[in-house]
């Protein structure tokens, strides 16, 4: 699978999101930020972790199993604790609220892939995607802004270390087998949704 | 499961829903339901039976396994035909378009609820909440129009076999033991997601 | 993916399974039938079906869901009540007892084949290889017995209408693109469930 | 969940296990432990750890996610490791090799559960069986040896920590609302499971 070719053909996609105007927001105004805590933590905790445990569950033992199953474990113990701390930091946000129907609909999306299509196409593809969309919008934001909540959060996720796990997806990406249309309908779809995710968080609340 | 209570609780929903304003336009205007009809071919041939199928092959042998199938397989012959008989009598839709996010997002939402939930609060309750949604729309179109595409539709979603399945889908919640509220969570989901459904054909293209 | 191939080499299982000690045994004293009455019609009703429908689930719309979708259907339509027929005709069979372990766990075989690995590999190599042993197996067994039981029996998985469907499994499997290794493997280990399911006929009781 | 009388319900099955004849030749000729470590590494690394990602996946996340996760990690990073260094210790046991037809089997009766039935009675109920049977296997093992390996093996399925562990998985299944006599249908089968694998150690090779 070409990754390049993954990411070239969807350039209209990065344009409106790197910066997204949510972002552009947030570096002006720290605190628009908070129902974003509220989503992602839905996004993380009910359904990027099972989304990663269902693809790992699915994946060759000699093969991504415990990369993956490593990486959904840092997920678990590293991230979400760092939602729960910009939550207190952002003066307390009600993660119990119900997430939108957007979040709703891209953890619908990728848990549905990692269950209905073969490992190749379905979550890997889609994994990469996500992960590397989040990074691209996160480095974007490094730098931008002096205020500790976003330093913390850029300085995550635009990190060696996070870079490295997004290259290490890629490469696995890379090393498949498989059918390039395919991919790059996983690919684009999975785009889609994050942008979804981003401009929900900049409109109307959609609860 | 109370289903009575189930649908008393989206008295709101139901609101937005009977009429639909897109249902509404559809009257006045038979042509305007040309997206529809590539939309629901996407939801019924890449969704629904999909998901019916999934529900199937995790319902217990002595209990609903067979009316499931049946449905399935009724689904599959006798529905698919219609989309391509009124895509032809509207002059021709290109179902080969790819679907809304609006479909994907509500195709992905039942298919992971149909593998993740256990078979009683997860599609049983889903599948009651769209049917009796898709019964009650058609119901209300009924009798409105003398277009014969309109006229074949209603026809066959407010007639006495739907509304006999509908029934039956009704009975097979009823008869379910298990935590009203999470049934009363799957339930209101679905309604937003049949709602958005709708509401992205009245809307601007979101292709 | 090459059948022949597949099939050329499991040589040493179907040596043992063409004609299988149980089904020499039951042309001399078709009572001795009674314990497969049992195991197969729990084999098709709590397995077979679902496995179907679990494969049915994950086949591409334009690919073989429809194929899929009817086989099913005829299998629950037709075969069930041939079991429950034979069952009768056999002077009762208590359909109600546990399946054996070797029915158990051929079923956990073919139901976890169809939801880890891709619908390629997984479940349709093992469909192939379990319908060709059968179709193999009952046109052994025809003609040698005027018993109307085995002539049921025998007529039904040695007709013209199975043998089609059969080769058309067998076609679903050719016009499949992967690793003909992978797919030699889930080919020979369902040889072996599907043996050991006939080797458990004729031993000890293992309920 | 009864957790008492899931276990005396099947008083017959423990007579047989523990100890069972094979752990009483194992003490006596440590070196007849080499089928048992290709068996056990083949059913932890490919079936276990998928086994537990499975049910994690499927976990509410307010519920035992994490608990599930953790000890997926933990078996991942500590058990596998143990089966390579036993191997060595052994002389060197072909971990490549094929498992047999009994552990195959038993993989696939876990994971068909883990997807088949909802989170409570499919797989945390077998989990613990599986985990019970395992803790009371090694115990009774324990200080019945010097030799290296044994005292090694014993002293990690019967330490403090593990012990724990399945106390823990005890108070999950205790905590579960639901059909006693489904309960014990999954606990009683997984027994069975359970002493078919460790006969099969003890017999001819099944390969």
């Amino acid at each position: 699978m070409d990754t390049e070719r993954l990411i070239g053909e969807n350039r209209d996609v990065w344009a409106r999101f790197v910066p997204h105007p949510y972002m552009v927001k947030v570096v002006g105004d720290p605190g628009s930020l908070r129902p974003w805590v509220l989503e992602d933590y839905h996004f993380v905790r009910g359904g990027a972790i099972r989304f990663m445990l269902a693809l790992a569950s699915r994946a060759p033992p000699e093969g991504h199993l415990d990369f993956l199953l490593e990486s959904t474990h840092r997920l678990a113990t590293m991230e979400v604790p760092i939602f729960l701390e910009v939550s207190r930091d952002l003066g307390g946000v009600d993660l119990g609220r119900e997430p939108s129907m957007a979040t709703v609909s891209y953890v619908s999306f990728l848990n549905h892939l990692a269950t209905s299509m073969d490992f190749v196409y379905g979550g890997a593809v889609a994994l990469f995607a996500e992960e590397w969309a989040y990074y691209q919008a996160w480095k974007w934001l490094s730098g931008k802004s002096q205020h500790p909540v976003l330093v913390r959060l850029s300085s995550h996720w635009s990190s060696r270390e996070f870079c490295e796990y997004v290259e290490r997806l890629r490469e696995m990406v890379e090393g498949m087998q498989g059918d390039q249309k395919t991919a790059a309908g996983v690919f684009r779809e999975t785009c889609r949704f994050e942008l979804l995710f981003w401009d929900s968080l900049n409109g109307p609340d959609t609860h």
